[in-house]
């Protein structure tokens, strides 16, 4: 065992006793926990939106928002915790007529993995890191997280890690509930240690499979729990392009190069027409009205110009060829449905960063064929008029993606009940789940039946009396009393 | 590509366009299919039931109770398809005043994954082979299936497989929607071929777990659902054993030799207080009494045999030391909890067969010590009184098992809402999911969401008129109109 190994070690064992009193707490509990993270977020908004700004070099604007939506976001998945969702207790009484015979007394709530790996991410340094989304829906499950602090923003990392303990502690949780770990063998160590049940990830499709295949080879595989890539193409109806192909065309270059187009939203891909003349000046013009700053980290510059210098080498044509250095100019290449058949590739290759490909089809059959093309996606979005023949095209995308949506832009994904930001791989490795929105919980919890216990020693969620209040599906009815269930 | 791949590749692409078909179907309609197959499953009983007896040596009444059964899941399964509830439909309406910025319109649903490859079990010629809860999950869900039959009961697999595409074919299903192949080639090119979107195994964790990696070394890794084994502890408590011992050890013997020992849920341990010279006569004679029948094929008598050896050589003594060849006399083992903490293997290694181990110990808190040293288990039982102190016990064995009973016999699994039938690796590789009861269909979905899609555009379950009546969970709330959820 190596030292950080040694550390690891340590850090997951505390983070384990503190689950072991963690899986008894109430909902009550635990959204007082969550509740207490937000408030202390919130009251220091300045010093936490001024250190990820140093180090993330993100506008300022778009770092409150950040931070709006990660307290809003703790605070909405405790609050679904209390109507009792996420455990979808489920009651079957006794019963002598049941169909296959005679059924027990069986009940089943969701109770949690244990101590959960969460990865932070480059790009959300408040929303997807410390505590965001997978933090917090692992603490609503009532798990223990240790946290990979993302090394492009350490020391608003640790910052934010003090701010959450602090808060834990004067909330009454358990003590080492959420610790934080740093180094990249603090990562691997974390992926391997047999006290952690899941892990969850944000980040590049090759470093992601390499932690995939890492938690499926340990002795005990575990869930993993991946965001890995997502190209999220935007397809223009003939039709559509007529009525408003001028503010499509600016909506897209706003779109992706919003952020440096440093979003796993970014849509890199706008299916269209074939383009005028005009058409392509527009967009060229709109390109280089964009004024660059710097990206995330020089490493993901890096990675950024080399992922668009391989691109320039496929059937694509730089329509705005892009910059150099550690803010580079947004790029943009255009291709047609043709090459794309051709070689699918030009579709395929994330380019994190800002620049993206118009695909110029001749006939709109070839949307759908085009769609069906696509590997597994986050998002993809249909730019279409009333009465469009879609049809074959929302089907392709539904498919293959978690979100589709119609005349709107892939970037900025609300959290709410509904929301999916998932898909097949390599937009994720677990289709099934959510990284965003309430249904995100669920990938912390695991079902445990009970047969025939005795009330007193079922958990609460199940007890005849309900003492929690919770919605449970009861003899296959849902039934009250419930905030979210009528 | 050999001949097999060829062959599955024909087989998987006819069930892709079958999928793309059915995955539009309504809720009634896949529930007309599956009754279908029902009915026809009941119409043929005598001819099963005749036709399993002889490939696998089962006992006629359990054969008619399996069968019973497997026609009770697939209606169950059906009639909860028609309340919604594995739609998990979700809307949430725009909302301008929504707390981290305005929201637009994000509507939420479960679709099928695709073709799923189902692997048949050895043991359960009905409820886990062709048609059995993972084929009916599966088209609940609104998949394709390809089945891979079990060598062990070849021709009940083919006549079910005909029964089955003859129902679906006579209520209107598209075709090649089920579909079988044979060989084991033929199952290892199911699992690789990349139409398939999901895999379902049930059987021994040497083969589920080389499956698991193979899934997961795909270029596009797919869900792999695979249910491996389990020791099924069962703990008795000082009081129980002085109030009841005789029986639960009568009991015992029962559960552990039913049907040979060939349950996923048979009961591998018995923990009890350290045993008088009376308790053991008793547990020997019991063992005695049973009269063994051949196991389901001589290569599982085979293994079992290896097993039980292996077994003999820890430090473990032989009540009964079990028989030879195919229809071997069951064997029981002793140890104490003291050598099973020296060596937990002992409580690991899974005998597949009528073979059982009895850890006796000396005070009750090595009950807790005993469980925290248990792999993951699909159950786990105790045998207690009223005001025993097991809280410890139970915290430990919720934290590693699928399904916990009280004073029960872990085999006998009914189809229920509430039923769990899964739990942490070893025993399934994936502990978030079950696979008997309606939560099964879960595996073979994922959640698209839908972002202002006008109304007509959008799938029925998502429609403002609520076309199919089903449940719907809108702006955080429930609704009906719906059979479950009132």
């Amino acid at each position: 065992m190596t030292k950080d190994d040694a550390d690891v070690d340590q850090v997951v064992t505390r983070a384990q006793r503190a689950f072991e009193t963690a899986r008894d707490s109430s909902p009550q509990d635990r959204a007082q926990w969550m509740g207490a993270i937000a408030d202390s977020l919130e009251s220091h908004r300045a010093e936490l939106v001024a250190l990820a700004g140093e180090e993330t070099h993100l506008p300022e604007g778009r770092l409150q928002g950040e931070l709006t939506r990660t307290s809003f976001q703790l605070r909405l998945l405790a609050e679904d915790l209390l109507t009792g969702e996420p455990l979808e207790a489920t009651i079957d009484h006794a019963d002598e007529t049941w169909g296959m015979g005679p059924r027990p007394d069986i009940r089943r709530v969701n109770v949690p993995l244990g101590v959960v790996g969460v990865f932070g991410a480059s790009n959300f340094p408040f929303a997807f890191s410390v505590i965001g989304g997978d933090s917090a829906a692992a603490l609503a499950a009532g798990c223990a997280v240790v946290h990979k602090i993302h090394e492009a923003h350490p020391a608003l990392g640790r910052r934010t890690t003090e701010l959450v303990t602090e808060a834990l502690a004067a909330a009454g949780a358990p003590t080492d509930l959420f610790q934080a770990v740093s180094t990249r063998a603090d990562g691997e160590a974390l992926v391997d240690h047999p006290l952690v049940r899941a892990v969850s990830f944000t980040g590049s499709e090759r470093v992601g499979r390499l932690l995939m295949e890492r938690a499926a080879s340990r002795p005990e595989p575990i869930p993993f729990y991946g965001e890995l890539g997502s190209i999220n193409p935007v397809f223009v109806t003939r039709r559509a392009w007529e009525e408003r192909g001028a503010s499509i065309a600016a909506e897209y270059v706003q779109s992706f190069t919003l952020g440096m187009g440093q979003f796993c939203t970014k849509p890199g891909l706008l299916i269209t027409p074939t383009l005028s003349e005009e058409d392509t000046r527009a967009l060229v013009d709109a390109v280089g009205e964009v004024s660059p700053s710097p990206m995330l980290t020089p490493q993901l510059a890096e990675g950024f110009i080399a992922a668009r210098s391989e691109m320039a080498e496929r059937q694509v044509r730089a329509l705005a060829p892009g910059g150099t250095g550690t803010a580079p100019a947004p790029a943009l290449f255009t291709t047609t449905a043709a090459e794309v058949t051709e070689d699918p590739q030009i579709m395929r290759e994330e380019m994190f960063g800002p620049a993206s490909i118009v695909v110029q089809y001749e006939n709109e059959q070839e949307l759908a064929q085009v769609a069906e093309l696509l590997e597994g996606q986050l998002t993809a979005t249909v730019q279409g008029e009333e009465g469009d023949d879609v049809e074959e095209l929302l089907a392709a995308l539904e498919a293959r993606t978690g979100r589709v949506l119609w005349n709107g832009w892939p970037t900025g994904v609300s959290v709410t009940y509904a929301q999916q930001h998932g898909g097949p791989f390599p937009a994720t490795t677990a289709p099934t789940t959510t990284s965003v929105g309430t249904a995100a919980v669920r990938r912390f919890m695991r079902p445990v039946a009970y047969q025939n216990l005795p009330d007193p020693l079922l958990p609460p969620s199940l007890q005849d009396a309900n003492p929690w209040g919770i919605a449970r599906r009861v003899d296959g009815r849902w039934t009250g009393p419930q905030a979210g269930k009528p």
